[in-house]
């Protein structure tokens, strides 16, 4: 595969929530929310169990185009950065990456909290966290995965 | 945008590894990789120092197909766990997401440590890591994004 080819991917099924316009962070994170998986994936699910922790991938469906240097949270009076050193949803490829909390997991729907996607966001991919710190490293570090 | 519908997304590089067939991601992991954007995309580094750390997203272009439920690390001893409580890369959409340290910045390309990408896996996406320990909640998890 060369690197430039395009990569298509089909959502595994969605977010609801009840957030329909981008809000802080903080607050979206607030409010529990719904992973709805295709049905046909349900059995994906086995095995996690409520006070999980997921690592949530979704595709930032409305943000679109971006700037290759932006301002903080679009604050004008913060210097410009480079995308890839923001979290900015407007970026070249948007995915959402977010660490959730599972609340109840019933057929193929998970219920969690801490997430922050908008509703109808595509999700691409559920992971188990590993926590960044359970390394038996004494670094903490390059043993981690999300 | 329905949740059927296909998402096609850009790789904004590709990783250079010493890898280029499957070893155990701890082994993966003490080896330096490289970030190579594509030219056009060097800008969005700006910001970026080493020492920072980084949550990188690649295609595990390697990874074709996948079971609904699979033994952990292909164990058949194990019991069979749904794809989404593994970290398996083989799932319905092989992207892997992995926290790495960035050791050089030069133009278009990051030297890291800490990645376990295949050599010329298609890079997605870099952010900054957030830590989910960094929170001011008590609770050291709702405000997490990785």
């Amino acid at each position: 595969m060369r690197t430039t080819e395009p990569i298509t991917l089909t959502p595994i099924g969605h977010v609801e929530s009840r957030f329909t316009e981008p809000e802080p962070l903080e607050e979206m994170r607030r409010h529990p929310s719904r992973l709805v998986l295709r049905p046909d994936l349900a059995g994906g699910l086995d095995g996690l169990a409520v006070g999980d922790w997921l690592v949530v991938l979704f595709y930032c469906h409305r943000a679109r185009g971006y700037e290759l240097r932006q301002h903080p949270r679009g604050d004008a009076t913060q210097p410009l950065r480079g995308v890839f050193a923001l979290r900015s949803p407007y970026r070249p490829n948007p995915i959402g990456v977010t660490v959730a909390r599972i609340e109840a997991v019933e057929g193929n729907v998970v219920q969690v909290s801490g997430l922050d996607a908008l509703d109808g966001s595509p999700l691409l991919d559920i992971k188990p966290y590993v926590s960044f710190f359970d390394s038996d490293s004494e670094e903490c570090d390059a043993n981690a995965s999300l």
